[in-house]
């Protein structure tokens, strides 16, 4: 299943957290499940914290502004009935504000699955609200204002 | 002159962000600056966003993470009369919340500035905001509520 990153045009898929181009960079999968959308992420041991166990903040905050983006663009598409192919074909999401809430540390080397739902549509704007879990356990919290970017 | 930073005890400073014991990482480096704390730091190109020339989300955010926790250090050790020495050979300070407002598009290979105000001490809490500028133009803005973690 082609996620929802891989409808990004090539001008806009060079981004080190999520896109296909960047030969470096995490390439953060995100896709829709039911009402919400979901990406799964398994962090790299150099990406740590200040203590080698758990995630660097700045990753927590990478991944949920990667996936939060993305998810954007598809409640977006689903809000106004257009496919993901068209909805990326004439824009992208970027992030506004971002606020996350760190609940407890996140840990490296654990799948992390992190969640995304709608809030608000409104013009060019999307809220939504994220979650990021390891073991079934919420380790942040989020949320995001996206604007749409005219191509 | 020594960072903040370089006063972290040695199991605190495996940072991706900041830490000089992680060889991978970023090793921002934060200092006083009369009221305020400020590091300096080019963005490396391969850390771009959507598009090649402006920084990606995650990394605007990682940057305000380490200063903002760094900082938070140091304006707990003003207000109770204590060296850094003193203060971070007892704690760390950590992110209980971060709020990014991206203002503007942050350039890649630019040298950003990042600045953090002290906007209260409560306790084990701490209360800053904190600018991103690039040429004299700030791109973001962050708050962030960091708390101290007891060694």
């Amino acid at each position: 299943m082609k996620a929802i990153q891989d409808y990004y045009a090539e001008k806009y898929s060079h981004c080190y957290g999520c896109g296909r181009n960047n030969p470096q960079g995490h390439h953060l999968k995100s896709y829709p499940d039911g009402e919400q959308t979901i990406a799964r992420f398994t962090v790299p041991e150099q990406y740590t914290g200040g203590v080698p166990e758990h995630v660097y903040g700045g990753m927590v905050a990478s991944l949920l502004d990667c996936h939060g983006t993305a998810s954007a663009a598809y409640f977006a598409a689903q809000n106004e009935g257009l496919s993901l192919d068209e909805e990326l074909g004439r824009c992208r999401f970027v992030t506004a504000s971002l606020k996350v809430d760190f609940l407890q540390p996140t840990p490296i080397a654990t799948e992390l699955v992190i969640r995304a739902s709608l809030r608000a549509v409104e013009g060019r704007k999307v809220q939504l609200e994220m979650t990021m879990s390891a073991a079934g356990s919420i380790t942040a919290k989020a949320e995001m204002l996206a604007v749409r970017l005219q191509n």
